[in-house]
Formats: structure tokens, C-alpha cells, sequence
């Protein structure tokens, strides 16, 4: 909590990376299994005839993935992660064994008018997979405290 | 894959429910740990000092609990629950023990011009809890198809 950033401390066009990891097959049907259990992310022979052609990670997977990499350093805030909500968008399909990592971008900055203790900040993150190839956008309002607030210590 | 709806069988204003499914301890923090390893999802003393006086689900677990739902009848379409992205946003925070259950209303329906085999169809899912509060409204873009279609048998 002491470490990382604060409010003060954010620019627009700052950016921050993280990963690689990889996408491992059982970790992506054991989630598919648990929330998304279609065939095209369950079955690796019956995902062949799907349009994907073959087995692909849940679109909340990589959602998943994402947000533990915005923890890992893609959004090394000294709050924490706070998500308030934003737009997603899936460009490509995500199969097990891709390496995927972030690049996340600072876009807006706007201190809280009755709460001086925080900010909203509006956040880019792509995820790319080893190709460089963009599968997933976010843009994310985060709450991203200032420093000396109460939940800044 | 034979039963649920085709693109004609939507129109504007259709509705769709599905839940409840509660809200289990374990699953919040295990998923914490896996995606959103943060005190305020994973440890039940510590989140009691921070901004949700206790612990609470990561907002990717009710996006995920969500498409649970969506695939347990929130959204019946005979291709599955395909999305290509959408607008996410998290109103009041899940907490261990909550009841949670979705509503579905079709919202848009826009025929693919140049595949006539599937279309677009926006659909907006909200998540409530056990007290009829909305914690989570998701609008996304979903790819449904038309009867006939190659991915429709």
C-alpha cells in the first residue's frame, strides 16, 4: 500500500507493462468449466468444428488474466486496482498456449470534486499475445487515491 | 446447440432471466488469488480497514458468475453466448453470501450484411443481489445466429 503510485504522482501518456504469461490448457477449461462451459472453450476435439477451429479461452479469461497482470505492475497504483467499470473488446481469440502482456496507458485525470482523498482515472489496456497482436482492449475508470488520504497510508 | 433461439426468433425488448446462484466464500478468494490478488479480495481481517469495510468479490468474478448465468438461460441462443465485447460497470460492491441472479433484455438487432448467416445483437444484462440492488450492468455485443447458418445445425 505504501508503495506504487498516487493521484499526484499520474500523468497522461504515462504507461505501464506487464507480463508475459502464458495461457495454460487446464487452467483455461477449468475456467470455462467453472463459468463459461461452452464446447468451444470446454472440448478441444469438438471445438475443432466451431468457429474458432479449434480450442479458445473464454473471453473472461483473458479478462482475468489481464487483471492479474494490472496487478503485477500494469497498474501500480498505491490503492490498489479499484475498477469502477469500462468498455471491453475481444479482437482475437486467445488459445492455450499464447503469452499474453499488457501495456496500459493513462488517458484522463480527474480529481474527485467532493472527495479530495481520491481521483478517477481513465486507463488503456491492451493485451497482446506473442505475436504482438492485439486481443483484448480495456478502457478502465479506476479510483486512484491521492496522497495523505484516508486510504493512502 | 439445436435448442435455443435464432436471430428471427429475437426482437427488441425480449427478456431473459436466469440465477440465483450464491456467492461462496472460498470461490471469491480462490479466484482473488488466481486473478485479483488483493487484500480487500482475499483476506476477510485486512479488507476490514479498507473502502469496503469487509471482504468483496473482484468485480471479474461477478463478470464471470454473470456469463454463468448468461449461459444457464440469460441469454438462450442456439450458437452459445458469443461476445465481442461490451461496456462493463460495477454499482455496489458482492460480498460472501450474496444471492445473485441476471436479467436480460434485448436491446439491438442488426443482420450481418455481408455474412448472411449470423448477426449483431446487443443485449444488456443486469446483475442484481438478493436485496434487488443492481451490482454489475453489462451491455454487450453479441454474435448470434441466423437459422440455416453453418454454425446453426
Amino acid at each position: 500500500m505504501t508503495q506504487g503510485l498516487y493521484l499526484e504522482d499520474l500523468a497522461v501518456g504515462q504507461t505501464f507493462r506487464a507480463g508475459p504469461l502464458s495461457v495454460d490448457v487446464e487452467e483455461l477449461v477449468r475456467f470455462a468449466r467453472d463459468y463459461d462451459p461452452q464446447y468451444f472453450h470446454t472440448d478441444p476435439e469438438a471445438a475443432k468444428s466451431s468457429m474458432f477451429g479449434g480450442l479458445v479461452a473464454s473471453g473472461w479469461l483473458t479478462a482475468a488474466l489481464t487483471m492479474r497482470m494490472l496487478n503485477e505492475g500494469g497498474a501500480p497504483f498505491a490503492g490498489g486496482v479499484i475498477g469502477a467499470g469500462g468498455e471491453i473488446s475481444w479482437l482475437r481469440p486467445v488459445r492455450p498456449g499464447d503469452s499474453l502482456r499488457i501495456e496500459s496507458e493513462v488517458l484522463k485525470i480527474t480529481p474527485s470534486r467532493s472527495r479530495p482523498d481520491r481521483g478517477s482515472v481513465i486507463c488503456k489496456t491492451t493485451t497482446f499475445n506473442q505475436r504482438d497482436e492485439v486481443v483484448q482492449m480495456l478502457t478502465a475508470k479506476l479510483v486512484v487515491f491521492a496522497r495523505g488520504g484516508r486510504n493512502a497510508s
